[in-house]
C-alpha cells in the first residue's frame, strides 16, 4: 500500500493505517503523506519507511513506484486527503495501473465522479470507497435480513446522523478538520450533507437495497458566518414506494457521532446505532422484540464473515473500517493470483457508491434552493 | 365529575377515570357513558353509581344535573368520546355553565374549534384538553430548562411518534379503536397525524415555547384500502428560525408508543422519551452528558410540583394524565372557593392548544396535497 | 378502608391512599392518622373525611367502627405506620373481625410474626402485606415463565437492591424516614436488610418459586455512628440447589431505588429492573435475546390480569402497588358476596410472606454475627 | 515478536496478533505455533513467515533466535498457549534474555508463579500479562478518578463476570476452548474462577487501587460431570474496610461476556460495563448522573493516552488489548534505545498481577472447601 495524505496532524490517515494493518494482510510500503515534502519525510520516519519510498508528491510516488519491479512496488494506492484532492491521485493511479482505496466522498464534482467511474470500468481495476459504516457485522446482518424478506416490503426508513462538534465556529481556530470541512473550495457545495449526510444516504441504500428517487431538503448554516450547511433535514421517497426521513447535523450540541437507522417493513422493523454497533434491535409485528448481537447465535454468513472475535467482545469502528481493507486486499490478492475471490469478500463500497453519493449531494443542495417540493434523484 | 362516553368496551374513558381518581380530589358522580342507553346503564353499575345519575345522553345529563342543587350536581363534564363527538357535549356543557375536560384532538373541524375557543372566552369557564404527555415531570423540567435559557437559543427539534399497531388492516376486525380512528367520518381529515401527530406537535411547542410557522408534509396510507394517513413525515420551521422534523406513524411494525423528542440549542440539547418518562438525558456542549431523573436532585419547581413519589419509584402514564386532572380540579376548586390558584397548577393544556392542534392537522393535510414546498401555519 | 398512620409528613401512607383509590374500588372512610390527635384531625380534613370518622388512636377507630352498622363501617384496616407499630393494630383489627392490609416488614419480632400468622389462620380473615414490587406485570410474567418451565431448572439468582439516600447521616437531620429506619427501637434488629433486603428476598422467592435454605451474610454500618446496617452482601443457597447473591445497600451513593433481579436456568435467564419495570429481558441458550414488555404480544394471564393500559404507556410503582389493593379488595368483596374470587386475583403477598421476611432478617443478622459460613433458614 | 501457540484452530492467538499489529509498532517475525510441527508450519504460511523462522517447539525457537544477530532476531516472546503451558516458555524466554508477553492466568501453580516473579526481578526483563480488560480508556478514567479522590473513600465494590457459553457440556464436543478450560490437568484447580474470575479480581483491584484481604467463596460445578467450577459467588473485604461481591459464571444461559463493575465511595460511584466499554456512568451524591464517554470532554491523561479515535467512533476489545501491546512495545523500544519510557505507557499488567491472580484462585478454592467464613488473602 502507498498512501496519499495522512501525514502528521491528519486524522483519517491514521484510521486507514490501523484498518489496513489490523489483519496483517497489508503493508504500508510507501507514501506521499503531505503536500509539504518535509512533513511527508517526517511522517515516513514515523512509519519506519525507508527514505527512498517517501515521496514529495503523489505524482512522484505513482511514477517512481511504477518503475519498481513487480512484487516490490506498491500494489495499490490509498487516498486519504480532503475531498478536493481525491480526484487527482485517483485518476493518475488508475491510469498507471494501480488499484485504489479512496476516502469518501468520492470527489469534488459530478464531472469528476463520472470520469472516475468511467476510468474504473475501462481499466478493470479494483476501487474501494471507504463508506466504512457499512463494514459493521450487524449492518451486514440487517441488509441480509431485508434481502431475505424477513421484514416484508419496506415502508419506512429513518436515518439520522447527528453530531455536535461544529456547534461553534471551530473553523476559526486551528482545528484542521473543521477548517477544510467548512470551506467550499476544499469540501465542495455541501458541508454536513457532504461530510456525513452521504454516509447516511449510503447506509440507507445499502441496508435496504432500495434507491432514493425523490427528496425534499431543508439545509441550514446555523453558525453565523459559516458558508456551508451544518444541518439538514430531508424527506425521502424510495424506488419501491417507501417513505423516509434523513437528517444530519453538526450543530446538535452534545452529540458525538450518532449515525443510526430504523427500517420498517410489513412484517417488522429494526434499529441499528453506530455508537453501539454490535446490537441490532429487531421488532416484529407478532413476536417479541429480538436483540441480535455480533457473534451470537445464527446470523447470516454476510455478518459472520465480517466478525473477528467471539460474542461479547465488542468490535468497533476500526474493525468495521478494516473490513473494507480486508475485503479489498482479498480481491486484489485474488486478482494477482488469478483466482476467483470469495463472494462474501466482494462486499465493499465502490466507485458507483461514490457517484451515487455525489448525486445525493447535488440534489440535496438543489432541493434546498428550490421552491418545488420534490426533486428527482 | 360527570362523564360523556367511556362505557364498557371503550379505552380512553377508563384512563380518564383512573387519572381522575388517583389523587382523591375528584369523584365520578354521574355519566352518559354510551349512546346506547342500556350500555350506559350497565357501565354506571360498574362504577357503583346510583341509577338516577346514569343518563341516556349527554344532553339529558347536562340538563338534569343543572337542576340539582349546587354541591350535589356535578362540577364539571369529562368528554371521552371519539373526535366527532367532542364538539356537541363541550358546547352544551359550556353553555350550561359547566367546566370541561375534553380528550384530544379538540374537535372535528376548524369551525368547531374556533367556536369552542370563543365560548370558553365568553363564559370564562375552565377547559382542559388532555394532551397528557405534557403532564410528565421531566417534560416540565425540559420546558423549564429551555425557558431559563439553559440550552441557549434553540436550533433544532426532532419529534417522533412511531407506533405499529395499525400495520395491518385492523379496522376490518372488531377492534373498536382502529375502527373510528381510520374512518374520516369519525376521525376527521387526518388519521395518524390527527391521532398522534398532534401530540407530537403539542409536545414540541410546549417544551420549546416556540411555534411552528411553516411545514412541509408527506403523508401516506400504507395499508391498502385505508382512507386516512397511517404515516407522515414533516419538515418544520419554527418562529425563532429553528428547524425540525416531525414524524408520526402507525405502521412502524413492532413499535409500541414511542413518542420522543430531542431539542438542541446553542449550549446543549436533550432527549426525552415517553416510554421511559422519568429520564431526561441532557447533553452539553462543554460538559459531560447528564441524566436528569424524576425526583432526583435539584429540579425546577415545575417538575417537582408534578411528582408524587420519591426517586426511583417510576411514575407512569396514568400519573402524568392525573396531573392534568389534579391541576384542573385545583383550579375548579379555587374558583368555587374564590381563591387564586397555585400558579404551578395553572399548567394544563387548554382550548387554545386544541385550536393549535386543529390548525396543525389542517395544514399538514394541505401541505401533503400541495406541490409547494412550504405551507404557513 | 380505615387507615392507621399516614398523616401529614408521612410518606408511605400517601402511596397506600393513591394505590387504593386508583381503581375506584376502595373508599377511605375513616382513619387514625397519627399518634398526635391534632395531626390526625388535620389529616382527616385533608382527605375530606367527616370529623367523627377521624380517630385519635387505632384502638378507638377499631372499637368505634365495629359499632357502626354493616355497610357503613370500614371493611378493612390499612396499617402504614413504622415497623414497631404494625403488630398492635394488626392484632386488634383481626381480633375485631376486620381484614387487614399491612405495610412491610410484617412486624418487629419473630414472636409477633408467628402470633399474627396464627391469628390470620384462626380468624380466616384476609391479610395482605404490601410487598408491592411483586405487583408489576412483568414480575408476574417472570414468575409464570419459570413456573411453566421455560427457563428449565433454576441454577443462579442475583438480586440487588442498591439505594444511596443514607450515604450520609441523614438521621441527624429532620428527615423523618431516615430517623425511624436507622433506629433499632423502631426498625428492629436490621436496617437496610429489614427495609429493603426483605423486598429483595421476597422478590427472589416469589419469582423463582424457590425457598432460600442457607445464607452467609456480611453486614456493615458504613456511616459513622449508625447503629443498624446500611449495607449487606449475602450468599444464598436455594431449596433446589440453585445458588445466588443478594445485596442491598443504602450507601451506594447516587443510586435511586434500583431493585433488580436476574435468574438463570438450564434453558435461559432473564433480567428485570424495577426502575424500568415494563421491560423483562429474556436471554436464551439458543435463541436471540427477547425483550418482553408490558402489554405486548402473548403474555401469561398472570401478567395481563395486572395490566391496566395498552403497550407503550408506562405503568409504574403506583399501579403495581394498586394491584395488591385491587386484588385484596376483590377478595374482600367476593367474601362479602359469598362468591369465589377470580383465581388470578388471589395473587397478593400475605402474612406468611411476612413471616418469611422476618425469618430472613433474623438469619441474616445471625449469620453476620457468626464465624460459621452457612446459616440455615 | 515470536509467538508460542496460536496456530490454526486456536482463539486467543489471533487476538494477540491483531492487537500487536494494530499500531504498526510490532512485527511477527517467527513462531512455534503448535506442538504439532506440521500445524506450526502451516500456520507460519498463513502469516507469510519465511519457513526458517517457523519452529517446531518453543525451545527450538528461543534457542535458534538467540543465535540470530541483534536487530534481526525477535525482540520478545508472546505466549498464547493454555494455562499449563505458560510457565515453560516464559521461564526459558526470560532465561535467554527475551522480554515476554503472556496470556493470563500467569501459570498453573503458586510455585511456578513465584518462580516467574523472581526471574523477572532478577533479569530485569519486561513482562506483560494480558489482563486486557484494564486496557480500555474508560477503565483508565475510572481508576484515575478514584486515585484523585473524586469518589471519596471507597465503600462498596460489585464486580461481575457472567457468561453462558458453558451452560451445557460443551467439553464433550470438539470445542477446543471448552476442552482445556474444564480440564484440571490443563486449566488448574479452578474453572470459571481461573478463566474469568481472575479478570474480575484484577479489574476490581486495578480500578480501586485496593487489595482484597479476605474472601468467602461458594463455587459450583452445575453441569453434571464437570470437574471444575462453572459458577462462583464470593464475598469480598478490601484493605481499606470496603466490602464487596464478586461473581463469575459460565452457566448464565444467554449471557455473552458481561464483565462489569460498580464502585461506590462516600461522594459517588460509577458503573462500567465491558460490553459497552466506551461509557462510564458516574453517579454522584449531590449532582446529576454523568455519562462519561471515551474521547468526550476533559478526561484524565490516563484515559486520553489510551484512545485512538474521536468521540463516537466506538473502540472495542481489540483496541483495549492493543493498548497492552503498544505500551509494552514502547517500553521495550525505550529500553533498546536507552531512553526513559513515557510514564503513561508504563501502565500494563505485569508478573505481579499474575501472582496476585494465582493467589486469588488458590484462596477462592480454599474458601470453597472450608467451613470457616473468612479466608485471608
Amino acid at each position: 500500500m502507498g498512501m496519499v495524505g495522512g501525514g502528521r496532524g491528519a486524522f483519517i490517515g491514521g484510521v486507514h493505517r490501523m484498518a489496513a494493518a489490523l489483519d496483517s494482510q497489508i503493508e504500508l510500503v510507501c507514501g506521499a503523506f503531505s503536500s509539504d515534502p518535509e512533513r511527508s519525510r517526517l511522517s515516513g520516519e514515523d512509519f519506519y519507511l525507508p527514505a527512498d519510498r517517501v515521496y514529495g508528491s503523489y505524482a512522484e510516488m505513482i511514477e517512481k513506484e511504477q518503475l519498481l519491479p513487480e512484487g516490490e512496488r506498491m500494489d495499490f494506492v490509498s487516498i486519504v486527503t480532503p475531498n478536493h484532492l481525491h480526484y487527482g491521485p485517483a485518476k493518475m493511479a488508475l491510469e498507471h495501473g494501480f488499484h485504489v482505496v479512496c476516502d469518501k466522498p468520492l470527489c469534488f464534482s459530478m464531472e469528476e465522479a463520472e470520469e472516475l467511474v468511467a476510468l474504473v470500468e475501462e481499466t478493470g481495476l479494483i476501487f474501494a470507497l471507504t463508506h466504512n459504516y457499512t463494514g459493521y457485522p450487524m449492518v451486514k446482518q440487517a441488509r441480509a435480513m431485508i434481502k431475505a424478506g424477513e421484514l416484508g416490503a419496506i415502508r419506512k426508513v429513518v436515518v439520522e446522523y447527528p453530531q455536535g462538534w461544529l456547534s461553534t465556529k471551530l473553523e476559526d481556530t486551528e482545528q484542521k478538520q473543521a477548517g477544510w470541512r467548512t470551506d467550499p473550495s476544499r469540501s465542495g457545495i455541501a458541508g454536513a450533507m457532504g461530510d456525513i449526510g452521504t454516509h447516511a444516504e449510503n447506509l440507507a441504500e445499502y441496508i435496504t437495497g432500495l434507491e432514493i428517487t425523490e427528496l425534499c431538503a431543508d439545509l441550514t448554516a446555523f453558525v453565523p458566518g459559516r458558508q456551508l450547511d451544518d444541518d439538514g433535514n430531508v424527506l425521502l421517497r424510495f424506488s419501491n414506494g417507501a417513505k423516509g426521513v434523513l437528517h444530519a447535523s453538526q450543530i446538535c450540541a452534545g452529540e458525538e457521532n450518532d449515525l443510526n437507522i430504523r427500517v420498517y417493513g410489513t412484517k417488522g422493523g429494526f434499529h441499528w446505532r453506530q455508537m453501539e454497533p454490535n446490537t441490532l434491535t429487531v421488532k416484529w409485528l407478532d413476536k417479541p422484540v429480538e436483540v441480535r448481537r455480533t457473534g451470537v447465535g445464527e446470523l447470516y454468513p454476510e455478518a459472520t464473515a465480517h466478525t473477528r472475535i467471539p460474542a461479547g467482545h465488542p468490535e468497533g469502528y476500526l474493525e468495521a473500517f478494516a473490513n473494507i481493507y480486508r475485503n479489498f486486499a482479498h480481491c486484489v490478492r485474488a486478482r494477482l493470483a488469478g483466482e476467483a475471490p470469495d463472494p462474501l469478500m466482494l462486499d465493499y463500497p465502490g466507485v458507483k457508491d461514490g457517484l451515487r453519493g455525489m448525486k445525493f449531494i447535488q440534489k440535496v443542495v438543489a432541493s434546498n434552493n428550490s421552491k418545488e417540493k420534490w426533486i428527482k434523484i
